[in-house]
């Protein structure tokens, strides 16, 4: 079967804890890679992780609050020491590039591959990324600020199609951030892996109400309507200690679950 | 004897590595807090080391390499998430403003305390904090771009001056990054600590210099011809596996010198 991984280098929340970093993953498709948000420190888990990151050539950023793109500042800079040459594409709200520029003008003159910046808009749902093997496309989330969450759909190989498996694509969906969203789970129908943020345990549902963050049954509920084959949650609060109890509580309505961790490879089935 | 503490968060240069973090050390001067340079990561070595962070009120910024501030925007916005009320100056060059000002305003508008940026000009000798307990100055030192180090000088206690003990204040100098500069050993004589980049080794010696950066032979004779009382060395590049060549060659011209590491805690006597 084709490569179809993701690495998980962070998944807390906003407030950075010893135990997670904020928000940053890779999705190796066929051997290319794609990175999903970029947390401060998203650098050094990549170096952790061992990924060929010269392979990264596009960034998905979900939104424009720090703990999912404050890295990436640093992982530019730090490319251009590494002398990387290809241009690095960064998919975001159209935002990032005016609050990115000056910085990149100041910092990044010297490095030798351009940023291109590939601005679309969060609300809508539209295909940012389509090459012969996979195509990304935007789920429109809610949260405090215009945010989407990104659906990899793998394509059919010429080798899928003749043997008759070219319906038997798989996809990855990260969603996060975002409250609770019943309506999620249409875009997600049948979705071979879901990341949905699980912020919050049950007994903080009204702080995820009004943070516009779920809690671990709420993201439970929407793998369950989706039909999702698998649900791996994070963006955990840095309020727990352990997320055994989260854990729990996702797993009363939606049995295959797992709790994100940093360095976690999972396989897209 | 009054508190007067060096933490080192990071000590190393522009590439991150597995070992060392970017350039971040706290001064504790009387329970004071004084931050020096900010790179990527900062805000999470902070909570490692323990030290009560809402008692940091200054952070002194030597130059504006992302290794040495791209720290900043993370750490603002998490103390702001910590309920932080009190002021947070900001002692740079006065690029630092414009380059951050977007950011802060997009990504920080709803902190509950102010960031004062203080500007001042790294290639004059000048005081840019002075209280009943410590004076800061700046170092002029030689880089690719305009760098200064900080001078902490503890001013004398009363119990001091009753016991005629006023001229054994201690001092602490931070130099990095720059090359080999003889005369910076004027302005920081008879320093009680300090610490000197030494980015390489003897055998990159030629490096050193296209690049601005020093040996660790070059550190130690500032060292020595400062009449320093102790050097600690640091900013060690991330060629080094192990830093025991660079120790060796110091140690060689001053043998009172350690190497730097994350985490490392220096009384200053």
């Amino acid at each position: 079967m084709e490569k179809f991984e993701v690495h998980i280098l962070g998944c807390g929340s906003a407030l950075p804890t010893m135990r997670h970093n904020p928000s940053s993953q890779v999705v190796n498709v066929r051997n290319k890679l794609f990175m999903i948000d970029c947390g401060e420190g998203t650098q050094l888990q990549l170096r952790r992780s061992r990924l060929p990151f010269t392979r990264i050539n596009h960034v998905f950023v979900s939104h424009l609050h720090g703990d999912h793109c404050f890295g990436l500042m640093g992982m530019i800079s730090t490319f251009g020491m590494l002398h990387r040459n290809g241009p690095l594409f960064i998919h975001s709200h159209e935002r990032l590039q005016e609050l990115l520029r000056p910085q990149l003008d100041f910092f990044c003159s010297d490095i030798g591959y351009e940023v291109v910046f590939q601005p679309f808009n969060p609300s809508e749902e539209t295909i940012v990324y389509d090459d012969r093997s996979v195509a990304v496309s935007t789920i429109p989330l809610s949260h405090r600020i215009p945010t989407c969450g990104f659906l990899f759909r793998e394509k059919p190989t010429r080798s899928m199609r003749e043997q008759g498996l070219a319906d038997t694509v798989r996809s990855y969906a990260y969603c996060s951030d975002t409250c609770y969203l019943p309506k999620l789970s249409e875009q997600v129908k049948d979705v071979s892996m879901l990341y949905h943020e699980a912020t919050f345990s049950e007994t903080e549902q009204l702080r995820a109400k009004q943070t516009f963050h779920s809690t671990a049954r709420q993201a439970a509920q929407v793998a369950k309507d989706a039909c999702a084959k698998r649900l791996v949650i994070g963006h955990f609060s840095s309020r727990y200690d352990d997320e055994t109890q989260i854990l729990r509580e996702a797993q009363e309505v939606f049995p295959s679950v797992e709790l994100a961790h940093e360095n976690m490879k999972m396989e897209i089935l």
